[in-house]
């Protein structure tokens, strides 16, 4: 089913899209200004189903690379994605009849649909990862073996480097990483190209839906002083993991992502309890008392309490109270083949993934 | 005037393009030995003055990058710089007339040569440093305007990074250079892209010629029991700085270059003294005895004391007995405009240009 993104349906996905892109995939509050702006224009964005595409018409994935903390401080010219794509194509020899997300976030979610707005393609309702993930090669794109390159970084001076036959994700990660670094940690990178087919079959499907769902969700909840956790888990499944108050966060900005870790001590139900939650660019594993509770690729999403709001890593600081949510990832993030890419162990961990049910239920 | 490579010829250029490479520019040995294999399948190389070429004819610039430590124990493909050249002709919607050394070497004032071979066009005599120099961006092509993109890095696997819309030569160096170190250290790097008129403005013109006339008079030294080191001076000028024995070399690939120094102990004439070479890829500054004698962009020229042999930064070791000769640079590379990126403070030297006749008559 087709639908136009309109101002109502833009601040739900801004928010739904920022809680699910699990603490990174870039900073909402930019993402919604950029895609309003150009609403105000007069320009549109179409959301359309993969499933009203042709087997053949071509998908191009489009989205942000960086660290979020350079992100809200180095802001993008606007037309980066756009030059992007349009260098994809010509380089390709190829013309896009639709966009697609790489990833979930309150910016990669917004990434297409500002293409969208410029070029008048539809953005299909589907993602790479159901969620954000730090690393090129973490998409069910790459996993389910869609040919990573030819692909296109474009700063915001108009520069470009395109990538090109090249096999295995993980070295088109390193390669985009480092030269994102030298264009000064922000870029945009259109890839990969795809048959709507291989879309279908390698996609986390109608993820622009529900983002827009859980921003309904949330903002049902505030407009009945309700808890907006509770909503946000009413939509998705999921699990609350915590409730407290951020006491400390540690942040480093390194080859070109933000690491650290936050530490949240517990409130209400949880007082004397404490949290550890290790991000890079998105929230990886949280701890609760020195255990695992969740893991990637399960989401683990921080909300600020009161308005739901989501606290992505770039904007996590002492004093916060925010509520924790654990959310299982989509299936097709749970595969031996997936966890290959996209498991604790792909972030250093010495730890097994676990459901989060099962992790729970211990 | 136009002549063909052959055996003899490529012989003296592997020797005099190694001598003028100032201990980087690749090794002379496998250079050689890569393009004899190709004229031993009937391929030949034709050298063309750059006055043979209309002044629209396209040439390309083409050459190794990497770490020369690297590049002898990680042995190139060997189609790497053709698949470069033909990658970038296709991006850039231009066919190559000729092709153009980006530096004096053993191995880049070759790697022009393979391309030739394979592809029939011919190799301008001609170079843009007269000598080797570690960076992109310290071509004559760049310091005197020419567009360093679009320009096309191409590995041994076949791997591929187009830059493009890249106005300052600093950042291509940036970017090819963090992506080489991704690619294991090596690769090849076609660019620019100049007309034959634009060319002979920025050129190092008859390099070829002088390398071989080099390489001719260390071969009649050998065969004449003679001196090689004054027979190099006889026919490019400059003076004899040192003779010594290889006593310590201290060495390290970081960030993509092999980086040291090397330190001598004088022998005949220089029994008493020392002297030590500072080296990024290239043979950079000459102490003698603390004091700086010949700096960049000067060429600082180590050989086997008894072959003439030239003994390039990566088989720098100890024991051997060397002689150090000092070769005033072109002038175009000791203008005001070309020190700002090749002087010694280009490599971090808090020491000001000095012609070396200026020096050493101190």
């Amino acid at each position: 089913m087709s639908w136009t993104v309109d101002p109502d349906a833009l601040e739900s996905i801004a928010i739904g899209a920022g809680i699910l892109g699990t603490g990174g995939g870039g900073n909402p509050y930019l993402g919604k200004l950029r895609i309003r702006t150009l609403m105000a224009q007069g320009r549109s964005v179409q959301v359309v189903s993969v499933d009203e595409l042709a087997d053949d018409a071509v998908v191009i994935g489009v989205g942000g690379i960086g660290a979020p903390t350079v992100g809200i401080e180095r802001l993008p010219r606007g037309t980066e994605p756009v030059e992007a794509v349009r260098a994809l194509e010509a380089y390709a020899g190829v013309q896009a009849d639709a966009l697609v997300s790489v990833e979930v976030g309150g910016s990669n979610s917004i990434v297409p649909m500002i293409v969208a707005a410029y070029t008048g393609l539809p953005v299909v309702d589907a993602d790479g990862m159901g969620r954000a993930f730090p690393e090129v090669q973490m998409t069910s794109y790459h996993i389910y073996g869609i040919s990573p390159t030819p692909a296109v970084l474009c700063d915001a001076h108009g520069q470009v480097a395109i990538f090109d036959r090249i096999s295995d994700p993980r070295t088109l990660e390193r390669m985009a990483r480092v030269v994102t670094v030298e264009m000064g940690c922000r870029g945009d990178l259109a890839s990969p190209i795809m048959a709507a087919a291989d879309l279908r079959r390698t996609a986390i499907l109608h993820t622009l839906t529900l983002s827009r769902r859980v921003g309904d969700a949330v903002r049902q909840a505030r407009r009945a002083h309700g808890d907006p956790g509770q909503a946000v888990l009413s939509v998705t499944g999921g699990l609350e993991i915590f409730r407290g108050k951020i006491v400390e966060v540690e942040r480093r900005t390194t080859r070109g992502f933000a690491r650290g870790r936050v530490t949240l001590t517990g409130l209400g139900p949880y007082r004397g309890a404490s949290m550890a939650i290790d991000f890079q660019n998105e929230n990886l594993i949280a701890w609760r008392n020195g255990q695992p509770v969740v893991t990637v690729p399960d989401l683990i999403c921080v909300l600020d309490m009161e308005s739901g709001e989501p606290i992505t890593t770039e904007l996590l600081r002492y004093g916060y109270r925010v509520t924790v949510l654990g959310i299982p990832c989509d299936p097709k993030m749970a595969t031996p083949q997936a966890l290959a890419y996209v498991g604790p162990g792909c972030f250093g961990y010495d730890v097994v993934y676990r459901p989060l049910r099962e992790r729970l239920a211990v």
